[in-house]
């Protein structure tokens, strides 16, 4: 763990580092992710095959790829209904806040006489990653499929690698509830190479969404533009912002709930009372002692933890909006000045009662969020990452011999000719035939 | 030129194939481009002084690589009056589409007593590309930095290439008329690493767009992640959907219009009238012979140039949807129908006296649009591209007793021990202090 005060000379050299190694790193799998996604396109199902025998331990024939209707109902049937309530809950209220984000279409005629407009249309396949193994999370689930179903898209494939054949029973309940339409055993950087060029038994898909390890993240980044993408995810990280007005434990285990997901995660405190520091530190130390995935939380919060004290709250969101975090607590007595003045952040979550766990399940809101910095110019996942705009225009006569000539003019200084002629072959059209014009 | 009847047995194999050869091409400039992006992150301004000579034979030093306020002002006065009022009314009505796109703010309070919502913010920094040499292109300049402006983004930092050291004054004063702050002498991937990474001249924006060769367009792949970018722009297309109620060589114009951009060009004419499809080819011809950049539009049209001759405007509209061209125009007496049924197309023209050629300059939706069949899942530049969304979540003790526990039990099954316990701890620290709660 970092600790950094904002009042020793050595601070905005700390700050600066701690900035760029929270930057996306190159991850230098480049060239194995060509070679599987070159394998993927060149041999289809059989690549599947062959890399999810290699890469899962799973033996696979191509009509075993796909989870059947009954597989999918025998795993939802070993799930307690507590927990199915507990993932309705959860999908209902991702659904309630994921509605509010459709877009209206536009259209309008202005003084010109032109009409003018944009429609939003629903992607016509997505495709889901959900990443397998010990990091299941049939919260994912939810957070990617629903905002695709809510935009309108019909066909929605998901692929979720199944390491030594095993699979988390929640999260095909999770397929379910969100109302994914396939469901593949296939992982890594040959699912996402099946879900962009196709294979025999897996159609292509339009766009490709979900967190992934480093192999997802390059094999995105290599079929980005032939088929579209979300961001690239990096480690998760979060910046509490909070006073002593808060339980030391409570804030310490925030912290923790994001060094407990891998050893990249980066934890950061931000607080104005440097004993609170102390305190927070202290209690972070004494959880490190009882978590059972202590391991990978103390390693996250020594190697990318960091404690930053500040004069006031002023200054701790301006070092917030520097770290552009994945989450922001502000865990103050009056939070909503704070948010107002925060530029750079995926997800804010407001007041002491509402800790960043809240919104990774059942706040509504996307807990897939642009990571590594990226929140200075990316998005969290939604419905607008399912649908693209479509603009229109129309005119007739009257409207092309008011702006005609404009764009004559442009099309001529541009040197396009056969530009400026399919307008102005128009307009003398027009004025031959109505000579009085 | 292709043509296909789709009464012909031979057609789905060729229009297949006709998709197929419009899918993005792998442009096998990977390792020049990264070697230059090293070059730039490395030794800054210096890379850029030697590359710039090196491409485009201007010799340059550090404090040259900006256009000074008094060389734009110089600039300005070159340009025609003419041409600066064509500028301006393009200018005014792309500002007044775009506004319209600007999204709004949401909040509410739902039955849990959860406050959620949804802010748009403006990114900090864009970089706007826009091509030299020949295809400097003025009204480019207002396509990609009119929506940044309006979305609200402080610093605009526009590269331009100056092959020969020569630039269009017309891009100059376009630049200055829509708000841009900074412009750079320098093109190619040169241009996107500095404005990806900085120099020590030219600062770092948050995310890169415009349109480029195959170099910038690998540029922008490459540097994704670090900074946000625009879809990778291929080579423009147009398709056509006409019957024999407008003049053939109006449609031929529109067809040559996008021929002549580039010999990649790909224009595609779908007609439910096969004697139609004969004139329009004929007229074409008769053009070819005529229009100053016939060589270039000759070969496009030769090469990619298609006529889809299909029994109705139903196969119309069927065969525009798979081919999710950039540009759609329907030249028929009742277009509205069929705009009604477009799923892919990144801008539609409807009405004979709506050509495409209208959109590229003062229509005012933009025309930088999604290329190479991307349609189906991208959209045009707009204000979207530069603002990004931070949602927020807030909540007291009593919304947390209400949806708390689900999250408690979605965190456990994960097993993620400190998300339920961030949240748990807080319950308990509820349930001690309200003893009848």
């Amino acid at each position: 763990m970092k600790r950094l005060d904002i009042r020793d000379s050595g601070f905005e050299a700390g700050f600066s580092s701690l900035l760029a190694s929270r930057e996306e790193q190159s991850d230098k799998v480049n060239e194995p992710v060509a070679a599987i996604l070159a394998q993927v396109r060149r041999e289809g199902d059989t690549a599947l095959c062959a890399l999810t025998e290699k890469f899962d331990r799973l033996p696979l024939t191509p009509d075993k790829l796909a989870f059947t209707a009954d597989e999918i109902e025998q795993a939802c049937a070993e799930v307690s209904p507590e927990l199915l309530e507990a993932l309705d809950l959860a999908a209902t209220r991702i659904e309630s806040f994921h509605k509010t984000q459709l877009p209206k279409d536009t259209r309008y005629t202005d003084d010109a006489g032109m009409t003018l407009g944009m429609r939003w249309i629903p992607l016509d396949a997505a495709g889901l990653y959900v990443p397998g193994g010990k990091a299941a999370y049939p919260s994912s689930v939810l957070m990617n499929a629903i905002p695709a179903r809510v935009a309108g898209v019909q066909r929605l494939a998901m692929c979720v690698p199944t390491p030594d054949g095993i699979i988390n029973p929640l999260v095909l309940a999770a397929a379910r509830r969100a109302g994914v339409t396939e469901i593949y055993r296939v992982g890594g950087a040959q699912a996402v190479g099946a879900m962009a060029y196709g294979t025999q038994t897996i159609s292509p898909v339009d766009r490709i969404v979900g967190p992934g390890n480093a192999y997802v993240a390059e094999a995105k980044r290599q079929v980005f533009g032939h088929v579209g993408i979300d961001s690239i995810a990096g480690p998760s990280d979060v910046v509490v912002i909070a006073d002593s007005n808060t339980d030391p434990r409570l804030i310490a285990l925030d912290l923790l709930a994001q060094a407990e997901h891998d050893e990249e995660a980066q934890a950061t405190l931000i607080t104005p009372e440097a004993s609170f520091a102390d305190t927070v530190t202290a209690a972070v130390e004494a959880e490190l002692k009882v978590l059972t995935r202590s391991a990978i939380a103390r390693t996250s919060w020594e190697r990318n933890g960091a404690v930053l004290v500040v004069r006031n709250f002023d200054e701790a969101i301006e070092l917030a909006n520097r770290l552009a975090p994945e989450h922001l607590e502000l865990m103050v007595d009056d939070p909503e000045p704070l948010l107002a003045r925060v530029r750079h952040a995926g997800a804010v979550f407001l007041g002491r009662y509402c800790p960043e766990a809240v919104g990774d399940y059942v706040g509504g809101p996307n807990h897939v969020l642009p990571t590594s910095r990226t929140a200075r110019f990316a998005s969290g996942l939604s419905v607008f990452d399912f649908m693209k705009r479509t603009t229109f225009l129309a005119g007739g006569p009257e409207a092309l011999k008011r702006i005609g000539p404009a764009g004559v003019a442009l099309a001529t200084a541009e040197g396009l000719e056969a530009h400026a002629l399919s307008i102005s072959a128009r307009l003398d059209a027009l004025t031959k035939n109505t000579p009085n014009a």
